[in-house]
């Protein structure tokens, strides 16, 4: 059961002045984190930062040589706080350029008069850029080498990674099985502790919280084998139940 | 009006497998960066990292380096996972010791016979750390140097951040303006890139949206000086009016 293909990591980029003052609440990384699991992309890290050249340049050349990919979104608009693009040409030290492909998506959705010179302006790529397409929207996104740029509103972001998708290389499927323990997180620190020993291969979580005037810890366990995975999971609810927690496992177990 | 404080920058490092897995949607980044703003402080980068030590140090020893503040969220629960505090403690160089006041403190909550191994484990710090308690929870953070380190869950983040507030050093706060332009970004991009530019103490952003079949864009202006904020919404309004663009000026006009 278990995979074998090596594993592919991801850090994300999210650029906007609008993410950091509060005015704007990010919906991407969650939505991204879950889709990069979902297919087998392991996300690594995230960063902020506001739009601001020097820190997007040194934030992207950082990012695209410690992990497989890296994914950028915001900033690929047409106005003067759009400045992704050329950001990314000064981080791999190429000219910006106007891209063919991009110009002839955009001459078919506004027709050649609707060409002006702002709509030009998301047509600019860093030079070795190939386009990613989203043919529902038109709208241009770019890859160059192993960086995307995506857009910043949500809608065209999902649109996007969904167009890009089937062009990555992916790796094993990170299962996950989780149950809830109706005790406070102290009470079985020590308990858990021996199990993620004794478990190398699969990594224990355990997410404590208080609700409706009730302690509980959401534990999750996760790894690629699921072989391994199944066996640690009977481990820790045997443990558990000889402690005498209360344990709730959901029905098919696995979470995520 | 204006301001002459100088500024504060901070950054925030949400430590997490969970979070970039996808299972956690995170809920402080958003609530920090605003909370940040209204008092003056600068919220400059955001890393969202996996419970890993390494990766925690590097991020701690770069962003505490870097801005006047960072804050931390997330690992400084009782379990195996929460390695927030002995990463902070390797990050400076200092052994990780308990704390006699984050001790007291539990004593007071569970009773000696109630300071168990586990929960004695929440009471390690730094050495050299300072105790930020949040007297409605007794949940123990802590302050060093110039590092705080939050709880992960919503909650008691925010009571803790609502505890040390009074303490902490803020610059000029930022004011801003905002209004709404009902057409397409690209019509509007030169004229808000001149009007940028002829404001250079004011940023100048621009949000576009699509809804219910409409195009606008959401615009606004940020600065810490009233004065010449004011004078950029003026000119802003009146340009994009000659252009003939249908604006909206909120009741107010003060965003954020």
């Amino acid at each position: 059961m278990s995979e074998s293909k090596p594993s592919v990591s991801a850090a994300l980029l999210v650029i906007g002045d609008e993410i950091l003052s509060g005015r704007t609440q990010d919906k991407n990384i969650h939505f991204l984190a879950n889709h990069l699991t979902s297919i087998g992309i392991d996300l690594r890290e995230v960063r902020v930062v506001p739009d601001d050249e020097a820190m997007i340049v040194a934030a992207v050349n950082t990012l695209r040589t410690s992990y497989d990919y890296l994914f950028t979104t915001g900033g690929i608009g047409p106005t003067h706080d759009d400045i992704t693009a050329l950001s990314l040409a000064r981080a791999f030290g190429v000219p910006l350029v106007e891209h063919e492909d991009a110009l002839a998506l955009m001459a078919k959705r506004y027709g050649e008069t609707g060409l002006t010179p702002a709509r030009r302006l998301m047509a600019r790529v860093p030079e070795g850029g190939v386009l990613v397409g989203d043919p529902e929207t038109n709208s241009p996104g770019f890859m160059i080498d192993n960086v995307f740029m995506l857009a910043g509103v949500p809608a065209i972001c999902r649109a996007m990674i969904k167009t890009l998708t089937p062009h990555l290389r992916t790796g094993p499927h990170v299962l996950s099985l989780s149950m809830t323990a109706k005790c406070k997180e102290s009470e079985i620190a020590a308990l858990l502790s021996r199990q993620q020993e004794a478990s190398a291969a699969i990594s224990i979580g355990s997410y404590p919280y208080f609700r409706g005037g009730e302690y509980g810890v959401n534990i999750v366990l996760r790894g690629t084998d699921e072989v391994k995975l199944q066996a640690a999971f009977k481990a820790l609810a045997s443990e558990l139940e000889t402690y005498g927690a209360d344990i709730i496992i959901p029905d098919g177990a696995s979470g995520e």
